[in-house]
């Protein structure tokens, strides 16, 4: 599956080694035909769902549980690429895109130090 | 905020470098007091609801509005990778443990072809 | 479609008429055909989703847009009655039968003043 | 807790009587602490996002588990009465105004056999 002695990081990897991963796990179990576009969008939104249970009535940010909370991030980053992947969709390209938009959405001097939604601002 | 001859790619972008820039667009934006990990997470969640609407009702993929998708898988990112900072997650890391364990609770043997949950394999 | 001098009220609206009026209100607009039982459990997924936005970074409830908040909690709740209403699901029943069970997970000699999951109790 | 001789139906109980009854479930297990507006919306969204599960990967509402969904269904319910209590919200007067607001967004004359977004009609 993966060199044993490879780790991932943010440092280094990036999404295509994840996407190729996760083609061969989900070709080696005769996934592809349950993954359809919609489902794998609902499965994300499970995911983060699952993602909200561990901050649920914390009031202090250093009692979280770190790896449970580190567990469901996974979970929805492994549906996002799942779901780039099935529609041919590259991520990071549009994040890329999407910073730039909210750069041009919150313009530093409209935006310092204000919460507000940028069709409020 | 970025050198403009780059682009974003997952074949060559890491999270690391998303997660700088993102530092810096709410260092500039004076953002970081809003950013509680409790927010991140709803954040990331509410972007999740979001994503399912271009999925709605619709029955045929190759009608699905790829632009929209790719936007909103985009702010989920952006919510993952901003969550990920506060609580200083690895989220590669955090992928390539889950991958494993996922390897592990659906071994090709039971798992090929069939969706079902783990704990009922 | 409704009586215009009646009003709901939790005090003496039921499901029921809810559930009644909304099946008028999606035959006049010939939209069963768009309601599978996955779309409409999205569609309360992305409702929930929008209801975490007024919430996002606030830190003051006095603050809250109870008005927002409000429309959104309306959202959820057609979506959950559209979708008893198709897969003929009594919501009450339900709501009885879920109460009954939690008061068994969560015995108040244990669960007294702690907010502590029921397998972890 | 309940006259053991009553059952809840979507027929006859109101949502103040559910309401009533989990003020009481929550008293006697202290749990007003807990329940700020803001988690118990996060607690709706993960419960949303729980109710998704039973739709993945299905392609056949006949073999959808009927009874989880019911559950997942209460537990959202569940959710929307304790934050709607807790904002002095009328949940039925909240649903009244919004299918009211629906009719206007979604003219029969325009919306009929669409499934398209107000904005968009």
């Amino acid at each position: 599956m993966k060199a044993e002695t490879t780790t991932y990081s943010d440092a280094q990897t990036t999404i295509a080694v994840v996407r190729e991963r996760l083609a061969r796990f989900n070709a080696e179990r005769d996934w592809e035909q349950f993954h359809g576009a919609k489902d794998l969008a609902m499965c994300l939104a499970a995911e983060a769902g699952e993602l909200l249970e561990p901050f649920l009535w914390n009031r202090d940010e250093d009692a979280l549980d770190r790896a449970a909370i580190s567990q469901e991030l996974a979970d929805v980053l492994i549906c996002a690429v799942n779901l780039a992947a099935k529609l041919d969709i590259d991520l990071m390209q549009a994040v890329d895109a999407k910073i730039d938009m909210n750069a041009q959405r919150y313009p530093v001097s409209k935006a310092r130090g204000r919460a507000t939604k940028h069709d409020a601002l």
